[in-house]
């Protein structure tokens, strides 16, 4: 069932290593066939390095698993929450990358001072708000998923592709789960250097024009970077 | 003489290597078998790249050696202490590593900001008190022991499983050698990421409750992370 | 059509890569050859671990492309004003590294603190001016030249052979493509260095005395460094 | 001639790659021949992954080369003054390792702060005195090392066995060649703690007392450090 996604999705999760975005297995990668409502996603706590593409599970957006032999990760039904309300992202990534993770803990939106930032999103990274007593003793990680949509109210998940949940990680999303996970180094690299730009100039700003030259650079009819 | 659990102490130390958590000789890992009370480490001094599992040293918790041709770490009665205080631990490391040992120069504990520190401590990672005049001239690494214990009066230490000894460097511990390595490598992981976290937030903290959940969703009767 | 150049830039690329100064396809390199005025550069998007040396695309200095089936980067326009307003270059490298895009996030010069910069540079690495809407929204990427080139109206760019654009990243240059490689990667590693060094001690300077023997001590008539 | 010493100043330098200490050509170690008052050093300016042992320079206390093709470092007059003042050293190593250069654009002496300098440092690690604008116009190589041996004036130099030269970079040394690169690896490794640590915590001290009792467990009569 879902073979080939499911070799995208075991792919992905060992970009994640490659990319050196996770220690032990803290780290998941799905991905969702949108005609069957399947969502392919790792499985829970196994290492990168004896994992196996038939090691991949598949669930309904009820998070039923309809196949596959182990649990899927705990993270499963944040992923599914995404899937449910951003209809045009096919897949999600969740690290806990070392600087991404800090903003996380600082509780701080990543704002937006570069246009390396700019060429992926159109403007700041939020960072969630606080979660209630009652989101987190209740079914937590769905309620994880549903602090990041409200975050979102005001703005579009396919130009703003990834978020800062407070005090836990990042999440990011894409097109598929390559494009999740290459969003999901931005946010790191991004992370790294604006720590580093607020200590050398705690005032730092950006243009704003230069956030909309950079971002429809890449991307929408006039986009002119690559060679599509 | 207890030929596994040398082999098992032998690959948890390399394992530090692999995780760059130790320079030159600046590193040891021990385990203990509870039923003969006799404790197996690493030779004091000995480079990594040419030590062999028959290296390690078996001593008892009075610190005598009854096995092994070489001197054991230097820090062996420190671990021993460990032991006799902690009787659930089966563990010991001990690393210089970067950040974690920073936190030790800095004389602070490590608050719990992120849900990765939560996941296996459940609450802040003291740093221990100063040591007098006396516990330094004296029985200076049994003494090392003697202030780790004293942090953890008022804590579990299989809750809490690691500790900043102040101006000089974390122990952590577990069930096994392999156990401690692991929280030896979330340590230094979240005193990078808690270093980072500040410089960008001097002001950061946690809900309470969400250390409660990320805590008992991997430890205890109704943890579900994981295959197990 | 220039194939040792082509190899050359293509070589120059791939040690961008080496010295971990590109993550994806961040970074670009070009040469020129003064007798023709044509100019070697780096195709678009292409990834750097599939990349050959006949992909390199050759244009002239109105940026028509005159051989190549790729289209070239899109900072192709920025290279060519910095070959038009510099006469003794030879080679222009822009990347996304780290520590200088950190820089140009702060908008701040980098001063010159250090031998390690002085042995290159002779001075700051000035950070450039904010682009104005209309330059932003007109020829975006030549503007970046040209804005380039007004912070070295009162400097010689052989003698200080990089720069940080705002909000954006560094360029670098020298008398070919892997001289201007050498110097990113200078300029990346003073970017480092000083944003360390400004946290330990913000007021630190240097002295010029300083900055004009070590400059001289490896460039001029009187240079004694090396085997030369 | 020397050629057991010149085997170990070459393969002293390649420890310094395989310690990430130096970049490009930046970096440079020797060792004196303290019967015939001869000093092997590395030549100038030439590239770590094609220098062989034979390329090794021989110079005599005056500065004069007596055996081998290349000239010697630039730094050679410094390598010189440090011999020739501090009788009990043999081997000497300069780099431009990061975080101690750092600290040395920053102008300011590592504090001590842990267990892990003073294993190898009996104190602080000083930082010069800005150098004179007579020394940086004169013999300035020469003068650097005597701005080196006037912060020694009150210090053993085998007890503080390395130095940061303001606005510059480390110098270190030991008893030979492999013993002064082991401590520009501490120097690096306590600078970048240091750093740290200091951001953490601003007015961070250590006890005198853990300083005496570290350096005196690895060095002097009743050291008990490694299997010696």
């Amino acid at each position: 069932m879902l073979e080939q996604l499911k070799e995208e999705v075991f792919k992905a999760n060992l970009e994640l290593v490659k990319h050196n975005l996770v220690i032990f297995t803290w780290g998941n990668v799905s991905a969702i066939d949108r005609e069957s409502g399947l969502v392919v996603i790792k499985p829970s706590g196994v290492e990168y390095d004896v994992m196996k593409a038939s090691d991949m599970v598949v669930v309904d957006l009820d998070g039923n698993v309809v196949d596959g032999n182990l649990k899927p990760s705990s993270d499963t039904p944040t992923h599914i929450e995404l899937y449910k309300a951003f209809p045009e992202i096919g897949g999600v990534v969740h690290t806990h990358s070392t600087y991404a993770t800090a903003w996380a803990h600082a509780g701080c939106d990543i704002p937006i001072l570069g246009t390396t930032q700019a060429d992926y999103f159109y403007g700041d990274i939020p960072c969630t708000r606080d979660m209630t007593a009652e989101e987190i003793a209740g079914a937590y990680e769905k309620e994880t998923g549903t602090v990041i949509v409200d975050s979102f109210k005001d703005k579009n998940p396919m130009h703003v592709p990834g978020v800062i949940v407070k005090n836990h990680a990042p999440f990011s999303w894409g097109k598929d789960a390559h494009d999740a996970v290459h969003n999901s180094v931005v946010i790191e690299q991004v992370a790294k250097m604006n720590f580093v730009a607020l200590q050398v100039n705690p005032e730092a700003t950006m243009n704003k024009h230069l956030t909309e030259k950079h971002f429809n650079r890449k991307h929408g009819a006039n986009a002119y970077y690559g060679q599509g």
